[in-house]
């Protein structure tokens, strides 16, 4: 738990951002390939985010329900790009028994147990939940329909990286079912702005609204908006989707209603999710070489409490009143009174986890009516009267969250270039990189021309693009706006 | 949503519970062999009741996690007993890749994709937790360790029944490590009261605390300890349990730890869990012929307001003053507006759904300045007064919530049967059924004849059973006290 030799990110940016999650104790490797464990501290995190996220679910109307982890093989090739996108690389059942080795030690899998049909670890529950909707949706009267599952699925990834990406991962996934096109639009719409303002908000993650390209578009989507944010390396991070499925899956899947005049018609589809990869996004929002930094409407602990060098009653009896005013105001907060660690040690633990405010008290201190305050986000330091400062605690959480949001708004908005050649284009992402802001022809084969030979990838038609003439930065054919590159995570 | 044509539980018990599960909306069969679709009405239940356990576990100082939902096949055979007991049965992942069909069409598994060492879907955790836990715990300091996982996990099983038995279901899963083999113990018991305390208290389901059998064990435990339930048609239902595990998982994955006086010495354990099984605990407690009875405190709606014959400006007026007054109290409070359904459709609607309070509003009433009320659980109806009628309200779900548990318990203690021969007991079993309170010799062999011969199991050793001396109902031999049998879900 010490912060000595933590890999700056300037010399290994990959390097720091897993000693971070390592030794703050976000998450483990795990000795199942490409799968991790999401340590009790980074679970803490990751809990607050799906509070929040789910009763800002709930106050639009939405509703959970469970749908089984199992997709038959069958039901991946119904929506023929679907399967395209994701049925490949994904973990498959084949079997549903063990028996001893007859041939020696331990277990091995009885031949005589194999499935009739395969079974699939659920990648996305699109298939499933379209074919349970064929039951549910006969009429109007049963649209729309608006469920979100909490759940973890599986994509087999060759690389992995922890909370980026991981053959396992957790996420919720909403499935809505509308009665028209517009609805529908409206709907994955919404959940955008929604996504967006959890991630302003909460995660003080300044993200930038935007649409796919039809070749970044999710597999058996009509349109895919997305949120996309920027890492302090310049890397974009796709934080969030949310998709207009169109009538492809009630096709896929036969699902109709009898409209208001008594016509059946297919029901019209979105889904959308997050994952645990935003964890990821906020590590690299905000952190820095000291360890984490965490936004103080996430940490699981918000202020930490450290007697100096150590607890004496009259430390107590102050820092129990205090604690008792602060909790009483929903602050999180931990005093820790460990008498094995010196005050030194336990500030770089709680730097290390990222923990934001830091009040150190020494008899001293107390006499003079005053206490120290340590800002994770700044490492400011300074002395504070006693008077008043639950007060001053509380609106300096406040700051705190709004200063990472600037800070990092701050740092995005310098790393969005707009070039008008494929030269300067070239040359911000090897100098500058972020996003480059630039025209782009509208065609696929242009776009994969240019991942081909930078790396980077069209990350977003920006939704407040403003129409604008220009030439292609690669083939010169004329453009209507600008799309934003970047190389991405 | 009608409840005509419900099976009465008298005529078919099991047909009841389906049409109740199905009919409810509790819960949905799927196209997967053995797993369920939990619908949203069944899943908010399913949220509250894990919203509280999940307060109760932080309370007693237990954190979240999350482990992989995958577990390498050799993993499985490292503690013998619990192969033995878990790892035949279960989901085998053996390839991680699909490909086109070469012969036609849709997709099939690519033998090219074949895993190396195959992966097991969890059917619990414990070995996979027990491997990571060697990484985290290296001294006293590092203890205890009070982790907790909500997850699916899943268990292939031949017969399965919605919420009972399913092939995948959610749970959570506690695995803690100690200094001390008392400790250990000490928090296995403080579990199985915290669990005993949620069924009686929240689920209002009387529940018997107990010790199993060596028989009954868990795979891989020292001592299981169990609360056992009593279902409206006299059978037992296993609800919770609550392992000690020994030093068998740390031994099983070199777990070890150096003690204060710097000696090295094997950690001791626990693991203990509940699950969507809870929901089917809850249905076969308390609903009847007409449909659902939830308890207040676990229902997702507690009171509905229907107006009479439909809603108007004043009973609409009264009815958002009232709604106001009860959200304010934190009552979960709906008013149907719905015109196109006659109040006598949405009556019968929300008793089929178990809402626990049911206000009827009509013009007449409020010129007499009264409601109607209708309750649930013993479907009594009254008028009450408007004045103070939010304090009535609040007062009602409190008796309801604590009549619902004295009838169960009154049910519960009546059926109860001390019995001392063995033609007895196969008579009590056959005519009342329910727990029979009967002498055992203690060992497995009369337990496994006495199954053979009535398919009762032994339930649990009662942790209040007095010392008394007897003989054994099968065999004559001596027994020091009694124990509770029962044939069980």
């Amino acid at each position: 738990m010490e912060n000595k030799g933590i890999t700056s990110r300037e010399d290994d940016y990959s390097k720091w951002y897993n000693e971070i999650v390592l030794r703050a104790g976000l998450a483990d490797y795990s000795p199942v390939k490409g799968c991790m464990v999401i340590k009790p501290y980074g679970f803490g995190i990751w809990e607050r985010m799906k509070e929040q996220l789910d009763k800002m679910f709930k106050e639009t109307g939405h509703v959970n329900a469970y749908f089984p982890l199992f997709i038959p093989k069958s039901f991946l090739s119904r929506e023929a790009d679907h399967v395209e996108g994701f049925a490949k690389e994904c973990a498959v059942v084949t079997h549903h028994r063990l028996m001893n080795n007859p041939d020696g030690e331990g277990v091995v899998v009885d031949p005589s147990a194999k499935l009739e049909e395969e079974l699939i670890v659920r990648p996305t529950s699109e298939t499933i939940i379209w074919n349970t909707y064929r039951d549910w949706i006969n009429s109007y009267r049963d649209l729309p329909l608006l469920i979100n599952q909490w759940a973890n699925v599986v994509r087999w990834e060759m690389r992995t990286r922890m909370f980026l990406r991981t053959a396992e991962f957790l996420w919720q996934e909403g499935h809505t079912a509308h009665a028209t096109k517009n609805e529908a639009i409206d709907e994955s719409r919404m959940i955008l702005d929604l996504y967006a303002k959890f991630a302003e908000e909460w995660m003080a993650m300044p993200v930038i609204k935007g649409i796919k390209t039809a070749n970044e578009r999710f597999a058996g989507a009509d349109e895919t908006f997305t949120i996309e944010a920027l890492m302090q390396d310049g890397k974009a991070l796709q934080s969030g989707t949310s998709h207009f499925l169109g009538q492809n899956f009630a096709k896929a899947f036969d699902v109709t209603f009898l409209n208001e005049n008594q016509k059946r018609d297919h029901v019209w589809a979105t889904s959308w999710g997050v994952s645990t990869r935003l964890m990821g996004g906020l590590i690299m929002t905000h952190s820095d070489d000291q360890g984490l930094i965490i936004p103080p409407r996430l940490a699981p602990l918000q202020v930490v409490i450290v007697p100096v060098p150590k607890p004496n009653e009259v430390i107590n009896t102050f820092v129990n009143g205090i604690m008792e005013e602060l909790k009483a105001r929903g602050i999180r907060v931990k005093y820790d009174m460990d008498k094995k660690k010196r005050p030194g040690f336990k500030y770089n633990q709680y730097e290390l986890q990222g923990v934001p405010v830091r009040l150190a008290i020494g008899k001293r201190d107390l006499e003079n009516n005053q206490v120290e305050i340590a800002r994770r986000d700044t490492k400011e330091k300074y002395n504070q009267p006693t008077e008043g400062l639950t007060d001053h605690i509380e609106q300096l959480l406040v700051d705190i969250q709004n200063s990472l949001f600037e800070r990092a708004k701050a740092y995005r908005d310098e790393h969005i270039t707009p070039v008008d050649t494929f030269d300067e284009f070239k040359e911000v992402l090897e100098s500058k990189s972020g996003f480059i802001s630039a025209h782009w022809d509208g065609t696929t084969e242009t776009e994969l021309k240019i991942k081909e030979l930078t790396k980077a990838t069209i990350r977003c038609i920006p939704l407040d693009a403003p129409e604008e003439e220009g030439k292609c930065i690669l083939t010169g054919q004329p453009s209507g706006k600008r799309v934003l590159f970047a190389k991405a995570y």
